[in-house]
């Protein structure tokens, strides 16, 4: 079995290829009852049009693109994207938009990347994340004119609409939390200062700290488990250890905890660990872990739906996903009297 | 800035689009020195073919597909897949050929995103994952003679091409490992038995086991962390407990981890633990876990330049990649007197 063509159709109905065509494409010049079984053929044959002549003739490839730029190594414990896949995925699944998804090295990559999938025609749009502070990708697609969707906060996207949600305000609701409990000095693992919401985070935490009077401090870790071990370790061992650490994503928080593990320091008595981006991860170690978290694939479909819209030429706002929201399991509690007073 | 066309490049050189299309074609035509201008303003303006209209021309798409059928919420954890993607894209990238890719529900809607991009031309071959017994994928994609490299062992696979290791000898070798290290019981927690590969395992370790004198009992999961967890439980809660587990995957192993410590098991005084594919989860947790690791980025690429000769045509054997190797770390040792005795 081939795959079917127009001119097998055309075979089996008794009719000229035109007359297929005709059928097919709901154009008049053939009788209902031609169109009827000419269509029944096609489905039986389990024909569908060809991509490529529908790209042609339409001017859409039928595609979205997604580079992402990190290490692949890890890229693979990172749950972030294989669920923002899933939910893009799922609102394109609609109209049989396909997903082209690629790793790249660096921004320059993916910047070439964006150009050939845009020059060959074979995306209609992209999805940006991990914005960087002056990101280049983004007068690089304004050059191109190639309709993107940035997946994280609206600040400097220059035209390119924004799907968002307020990590300022997660980050408070978190500090809030374990003030609550009477922590009085709390770290802040973060990600990349090279990128956005890395910024966006750390200078929400100095301010929530600060105006609660707390000691607080950033420590820059780049997402991957050794550093999120490497950095806990050199804060418990350090002269003003905190009783509290805040983490930007699962896998450092989980490497945290096996690093306080490692120095006999209790959690939560004698720490409190706060994750972010709730994965199963969090809740498979012990104690399990209090995190902050969204719903990554309604984030993903939300973007989709924006890049449809900006595709089509439609002009597409901001648009603003819910507030990550604290989950409390069993990482966090009040600091110990000891522990307190250290 | 529009996409360029033939008819831009024509306008900056001063000749016909004729001319454009002869010179970029590589056709007679025109002489050298346009012929060389018009190569060096295409440059200049960005401008590379269409894929449709070579996809028309050529009648390749340009593109592989890969399709998992796995929930997003477990897919997300599981490095292997980011890690095989790695090793595809990298090798896909060197000529241009794109991934498409996505997730579906069961193995009837993964059939049928190959029968729609087969029809529609949007791919020149797939890649299958996550093998069954009596896979239905693999006579579906001989009836729709759609190129397909099998990722797993050449078992079943009609005349398609297999890419695999050799997992039966990967569990003899951590059972050797375990036995020699004294383990008289011990436990394999596998992923779910309508896999082919998971009847590989847990034949080779029933029979391994069984070769050495020693009580080997596999117990079925489902890669989650979940299941690993209340597997894990079950078995040191139960009567005859084993003094060493090994796990199907990375994820499960972590969570058995932790199911141990919240029993008070020790590991590895009391219950010795083997994972399998080494991310840095096992790495980063405490006692670092013993695996089986293989390098699954290089067996993605291999599986692609498998896929590129079937997309060509032509013939394709099975290729097998080398054997998983064992990494010994902390999570294993001689069992305590006191547990051998349990």
């Amino acid at each position: 079995m081939k795959r079917p063509t127009m001119v097998d159709i055309a075979r089996r109905a008794g009719v000229t290829k035109s007359a297929v065509s005709f059928a097919l494409n709901g154009r008049p010049g053939v009788s209902e009852a031609t169109r009827a079984r000419v269509l029944a053929i096609a489905d039986e044959l389990g024909w569908q049009p060809n991509s490529a002549a529908r790209a042609l003739s339409d001017g859409r490839a039928g595609a979205f693109g997604l580079v992402v730029a990190r290490p692949a190594r890890s890229l693979g414990i990172e749950p972030f994207f294989m669920q923002l896949v899933s939910g893009i995925q799922g609102e394109l699944s609609g109209d049989g938009t396909s997903l082209l998804f690629t790793v790249a090295s660096d921004a320059a990559a993916e910047t070439a990347t964006h150009r050939a999938w845009w020059a060959q025609r074979k995306v209609d749009g992209v999805f940006l994340v991990d914005m960087r502070l002056d990101d280049p990708r983004v007068a690089a697609l304004e050059e191109l004119r190639l309709p993107a969707v940035v997946i994280g906060a609206p600040v400097d996207c220059g035209g390119l609409p924004a799907v968002w949600s307020d990590e300022a305000a997660a980050v408070r609701t978190a500090v809030a939390h374990l003030a609550g409990l009477g922590h009085r000095s709390i770290a802040h693992v973060t990600g990349p200062a090279a990128l956005r919401h890395t910024l966006i985070r750390a200078e929400a935490f100095t301010a929530a700290t600060a105006e609660r009077g707390l000691t607080g401090r950033n420590v820059e870790a780049d997402y991957s488990g050794e550093q999120g071990f490497a950095a806990t370790r050199a804060l418990l061992e350090g002269g003003e250890r905190p009783t509290a650490i805040v983490y930007d994503n699962d896998v450092m928080a989980v490497s945290g905890l096996s690093a306080a593990q490692s120095l006999g320091v209790r959690v939560p008595d004698d720490l409190s660990l706060v994750a972010w981006d709730d994965s199963p991860l969090c809740e498979l170690v012990r104690p399990a872990l209090t995190t902050l978290r969204r719903d990554v694939a309604a984030y993903g479909a939300l973007a989709a739906r924006q890049l449809r819209d900006a595709a089509a030429g439609r002009s597409v706002e901001h648009r603003r996903a819910p507030d990550p929201a604290l989950t409390v399991r069993d990482s966090t509690a009040a600091p110990s009297r000891d522990t307190a007073a250290l």
